[in-house]
């Protein structure tokens, strides 16, 4: 890789994965609309001088073909990530993630750039009766309107490298904590906390099982996925942690990290929204047997976010405000 | 069913499950933009003073509102069926078939309309490594964008009946033959033949294994399929026969019919095009367990397809002509 083009670059995990590249002296250019991509992210590469920060929308095909000159990679992370609010938005999974990564595609086609990593996710298993869920689990139904849209972009970017010869590895992930972690349950709850330290609410039973990946393995992880392909070659990998945690048992953690003992309160059942995975624990062995392995675990992957809050409530805070 | 609206049903299938629903006392929407449907197909509908034909595009979202009134089911059949085009229009299945299904399931939502079946493909298996491949097979690599675009619709039917409470039969369906087949291999042999009965190019090595359905057992499959289902579940049945053919000795067949024996020209290799299945056997079992089993064998389908070609001649020339 000499330079890539990362969709979503200044978001959570694009801004520690251009960083990660910066230090391997690669050039980035980082393509995000900063709809919930932060400018605080991004610092590094805007003073890179061999590096760039497109501001303009995935949607947006002659942006794209315009900042992929002189790209050999594209890493496209950009995604609707609110992945509870699909049904009251049901076109919006579909737009953000399956057409933009057509666009996205095509862009590339018409660029001459073939080389591709796309984050999907644990969810397009629907709800798995395989534990730990492996990539050849039988055939899944969709339970999402989320993890629909994020199929269909896994068999775009399958059909463009069997079809025009694309090199395209294809990570379905666990939820991933740590450094710049802007959205998801931990954040929820430590606002919430911070807002009101009698009281807690939790969606669902509580007794949810998840697995949580750290930021910097999941980078580790997806440079080492797509650095394993063949030209030509397309992959799926799973990427995660072999252990999980109960909903009950990060409040835990969440609450002792903060000081407070709250009532909790539990919205019932075992999913916290419709679509919710009750169980999501991923068979990562195939990652794993290219040499990856994940260092962190989940309560540390979880202590570390924390941490990274209290020293920057303020662009959490931003974030909620501009969202 | 009292009322039911067919995208694409003045096509193939469509037609022929109009007829068969007017057979049951249903009334019948068929709407259809007429790009790949026939005017002659639905006479019988034109003149049934109960049903009504729609002139209009699936993603022509107000359409679709207004036919949906009084509508209890959709049966959703309109695709872009040219399957080897794909690469050279690489948006065209994702517009017709991925968002078309959204713009349909949308419409039904916002018109209380929450009964649906899909008409999906065996493509979608891409190349299974079970035979017959059935429908909890290994979750597969997609292989072509018609493929992945109707496995994009899949997610979305799915994704809607858990988000919504839809009931939806999804149909993973192998090729079909019979009365008011237009395009596709058989179609092109015949009308090659009668060009040039001296020579014969056929894609691919001659050996790609299929399996092919009559439309009459198709149209009894879907019927069986939905009516088999309780309110608010979705489940995918294969739908196919259990025997193959081969592509050589289909053209066999065909040579004899039309009474010609003309040099055979393979383009090589075991695919027609790229992304084509070297092998389609479904593994149908799931759907014979409701009570369905098709009737007519692969040599009695090719066969009277040609009969209907030798007395609808007209109706082949002009669909080409018209495409």
């Amino acid at each position: 890789m000499q330079r890539v083009l990362i969709t979503g670059g200044a978001g959570f995990i694009g801004s520690n994965l251009a960083d990660r590249l910066l230090d391997r002296g690669v050039e980035v250019v980082v393509y995000d609309n900063f709809v919930t991509g932060r400018p605080e992210f991004i610092e590094r590469i805007r003073r890179n001088g061999a590096s760039r920060v497109v501001n303009a929308d995935v949607l947006d095909a002659k942006s794209l073909r315009s900042a992929l000159v002189g790209c050999d990679t594209v890493f496209h992370l950009a995604a609707n990530a609110d992945v509870r609010q699909g049904l009251e938005h049901p076109r919006r999974d579909l737009e953000q993630n399956t057409l933009a990564t057509s666009t996205v595609l095509e862009a590339m086609r018409l660029s001459g750039v073939n080389r591709i990593a796309f984050t999907s996710t644990g969810s397009v298993y629907g709800e798995p009766t395989v534990f730990p869920t492996p990539e050849h689990a039988p055939f899944p139904v969709q339970t999402s309107l989320y993890a629909a849209s994020k199929l269909a972009g896994e068999g775009l970017v399958q059909a463009y490298c069997h079809g025009y010869g694309f090199t395209g590895a294809i990570f379905r992930l666990v939820s991933t904590l740590g450094e710049r972690y802007t959205h998801g349950h931990v954040r929820d709850f430590y606002l919430a906390l911070r807002a009101d330290p009698g009281h807690l609410r939790v969606l669902g039973n509580g007794r949810q099982e998840k697995s949580y990946l750290y930021i910097g393995d999941l980078v580790d992880g997806i440079l080492h996925g797509l650095g394993a392909l063949d030209a030509g070659t397309t992959e799926v990998f799973n990427i995660g942690t072999d252990e999980t945690i109960i909903v009950d048992d990060s409040v835990r953690l969440i609450c002792r990290h903060v000081g407070v003992d709250p009532e909790i309160e539990h919205t019932g059942g075992p999913r916290g929204w419709p679509g919710d995975s009750p169980v999501i624990l991923l068979d990562c062995s195939k990652l794993r047997s290219r040499g990856w392995r994940p260092e962190v675990p989940i309560h540390e992957a979880i202590g570390r976010t924390l941490s990274w809050f209290d020293e920057h409530v303020d662009i959490l805070i931003r974030a909620e405000q501009d969202t």
